[in-house]
């Protein structure tokens, strides 16, 4: 019997959100459907890619291909709902959120057991970079600014779940269960109250040009 | 004696030809010669370079300087027939096939022959990639939305090529050479087809914003 | 007692300067603090990722937090000072300046001392991306076209630079100190006299459309 454990929803759920949004965006762009297709796997799959390459393992999807398969139902969900998509809207922000939120916890762990060990800090930065660089590889390929570095907080919300990762793993000894649901907790909280309340960061302007 | 194979020659044209569109849409969008050459480079050996990070495989080009010097006659043709160039463009269309679908093979069999084992599937992407991600990194250098994923059928022509060689290595049992030259044929004839006739994918429209 | 060599002073003065030509350019372009930190720390070692990653070595920065730090420092100083910045232009330059000479002769080193035996000329090639590429991937990220293969020459004197390392070290025999220093001086003047006499290379132009 196969055994679907909870974890694996979630990345399902993170994954399809992943890819739909790179999808809807591409589609936007008078991308072609496979055009389409591959800007909502990069999006999906581009951050923990990065992550991998830079702790020098092996790249989780090459192995594995339910990544694939799922940016395959995110396109075809698009394709069959897309009049639809915007009264999901809430629906697929929190899935998209849950998706951050979890892949930062995958980045942190896949950090704290790579083949070479690393200071805690790089675990945050890879928790960050595995939630939040898909989304900036998207908009790279679709050619706009980046849109993470303009709207509410979203990459700072991975840094700071990562830090909650460090007190309860380092300080407090809780095991990584406890602490990855802690750290995916206050991403998800961080984000939801960055959206409701229109939180984002200050912008540096008045330099004279 | 130099011996020079019927792979040696293919590669050279398609090494010139992928360079010689890099560096043509460089130069329209004012880049100066060295800029040009890299944009070229980076469109003939990007692809190669991304699948053999990916694969884990020493990256082909760092231990033959070929690609580079393939690169360099590029950018002197450019110069010294710039004016011409219009009028070669059904013949540096036809090499542009070439290179793709022999990257495509590369690809393939770069993956078969990877030290780690991977699915067939993996190479049917790394094919892909490797004919086919240059020419995105050309876009994003030159800051433009990657041509590939809206005009006619082009890296789908690869993974179409992949499924092909699949088939014929595992499912016929053809060895790779045979295996490979169907693959690389399916891929000229799709583009050609696709080219002569317009086909290109369905674009996602309709989506009320 | 902490040393503090020479060299790092210098590391400590490119990092800066690279960081700062990145959060500048992102706060024109709207980034939040967070991401103009992120553009920063991609400028500044955005260019020895990607060395390292084509050489397979472990990634400078993932074990030594001073380049992060550097960035914050760079974010910190643009906070304060962002109104005077411009008065220092000229400082900023030579930081530049000084920045790419150094990586230049980092990236050669870390070739010639990298797990694989690479030809001399790979050595060139990752002294010019560990100085220039990050440049790069910063145009990338706000989404304009490469700035450095647009105006003086930028990238072409790290490759000039390697040249005269590869003379110093393989033909007149040298030590890498020597070398090096010779060769950091050549990025310099050249660099020097290309911002003072506007010297660039020429575009290619004139292909009908």
């Amino acid at each position: 019997m196969i055994e679907i454990t909870f974890t694996q929803v979630l990345d399902f759920i993170g994954t399809l959100a992943f890819a739909i949004s790179g999808i809807r965006l591409a589609s936007a762009k008078q991308f072609d459907l496979f055009g389409a297709y591959v800007v909502g796997v990069v999006t999906a799959i581009g951050g923990g890619t990065m992550r991998d390459l830079m702790l020098g393992n092996q790249i989780f999807w090459m192995t594995n291909s339910f990544y694939l398969i799922c940016s395959a139902i995110a396109l075809l969900w698009v394709i069959a709902f897309r009049r639809l998509l915007v009264r999901q809207n809430n629906t697929w922000f929190l899935f998209d959120t849950i998706g951050l939120a979890l892949f930062t916890v995958t980045g942190i762990e896949k950090t704290l057991t790579a083949p070479a060990e690393y200071p805690f800090w790089v675990a945050i930065i890879m928790g960050a970079i595995t939630g939040a660089a898909g989304g900036v590889f998207r908009d790279v390929f679709i050619n706009e600014v980046p849109l993470i570095f303009r709207k509410e907080i979203y990459a700072l919300a991975c840094v700071i779940g990562g830090m909650v990762y460090g007190v309860c793993y380092h300080l407090l000894g809780l095991d990584t269960i406890s602490s990855g649901l802690i750290c995916g907790s206050t991403v998800i909280i961080m984000r939801l109250l960055a959206v409701k309340y229109g939180l984002h960061l200050p912008t540096l302007k008045g330099e004279p040009e």
